[in-house]
């Protein structure tokens, strides 16, 4: 068989399970594969890569042993709003769950970020974000502990860090975020309930206040078949 | 072997890689798996995840028979600008290789999005997009043939299609752009020179010029292990 011929089967066979998955609700079962390769008159091979692609694309979910439609993804927009009010946005309920909260030293490139001197205390906070109950995401946030040490007391993980620290006077002012697409790794992938074969959003950011002051770095993975990001971008 | 034994396996291994790969330059040979192996006395099994992680970011990538450490990715602003620009501000020279030029009958959504009837013409126009020779990105442009037919005549595919369009009057206003990843179908691998295991980054975005009159819908895929994004987020 050729490379062309392969190409065009496996785009028939994805048109055609697209035509299939407009006409089904969420929740509703997807056929099994050797049904589908039967009615598609194709290999078994060629089915499972295109439904991996719909898998990977979050348009079906494994169930059980079965696969089901998918819920549209949770798009969130790049803005300096929380994951709280993005969610929300919606109609999801957001949640966070706390894997820990410890204490770590700068190193060169994260002092330099964070204006503090090497070495110095930086809080770590990893939380892994939930929508209706489900894991979607991973963030850890990094905090400098000289100006920030006073949330060990107050603030609860189970919350938007972005709306403590608002309450406590502080105003946002700018964030410069890096989007990749990254594999998640085994212990990631263990907390994000995927596998390290399903490809995530890796956002990185930097925060600064209104005075140009950091508040905190942040590295975010986010499930690619959960979660997608907007962007309104206008000619400045 | 538990879980947390292996997940903290892979953590320490993934840690000597990186410090290893700090004390390395561009180009400069990745020492094989086995050999890796024995030096963080694990399986290779353990290295070979790692490796195909630090793949998969680009931080390393295959060059014949070997593994060498890869140019860092080219970074991307998500801006009104044109890809020819993004590249040239990162020091790499952009081409672009026509792969097809037709036209087809829009669809419902299409029509809705690009403001024409249902089964009206729509030019598309699918190009690779390269940077200094090298393919990193994949994009069609879906243009409604009634307003843009004229780039058949006079629109040179290797060069900046905002460029002419700018040049013959149009006044770019906004673009709703959406951000997901996705791995590429078998067509696409073929074409973007990747694999079908390769997380991509999947951009669709919808421009309008200064009147909110539609002018494109673009869907385009770039290679996760050569191109990120970056944001300047501002709050209003």
């Amino acid at each position: 068989m050729t490379g062309a011929t392969r190409t065009s089967k496996a785009y028939r066979v994805r048109t055609e399970l697209d035509d299939l998955l407009a006409g089904l609700d969420v929740g509703d079962p997807v056929p099994a594969e050797r049904e589908l390769a039967a009615r598609f008159d194709v290999a078994r091979e060629t089915v499972r890569q295109a439904l991996h692609e719909l898998l990977v694309e979050g348009r079906i979910e494994r169930r059980g042993r079965g696969t089901v439609v998918s819920r549209p993804k949770l798009v969130q927009p790049l803005s300096l709003r929380s994951y709280t009010e993005g969610a929300e946005r919606m109609g999801r309920v957001p949640g966070r769950q706390l894997i820990s909260w410890d204490d770590v030293r700068a190193d060169e490139e994260s002092a330099r970020a964070l204006g503090i001197r090497r070495g110095a205390k930086v809080m770590r906070l990893e939380r892994v974000l939930l929508a209706d109950g489900e894991r979607i995401g991973l963030e850890s946030t990094y905090l400098a502990v000289s100006r920030f040490g006073w949330l060990r007391t107050t603030f609860d993980p189970g919350t938007s860090l972005y709306s403590a620290l608002r309450e406590s006077g502080v105003t946002f002012g700018a964030a410069l975020e890096r989007i990749e697409t990254a594999l998640p790794s085994p212990r990631e992938a263990l907390l994000l309930g995927t596998t390290t074969a399903m490809p995530v959003l890796l956002l990185n950011r930097r925060t600064v206040d209104q005075h140009d002051e950091p508040i905190e770095l942040v590295r975010a993975l986010y499930r690619g078949d959960r979660v997608a990001f907007e962007a309104l971008l206008v000619d400045r």
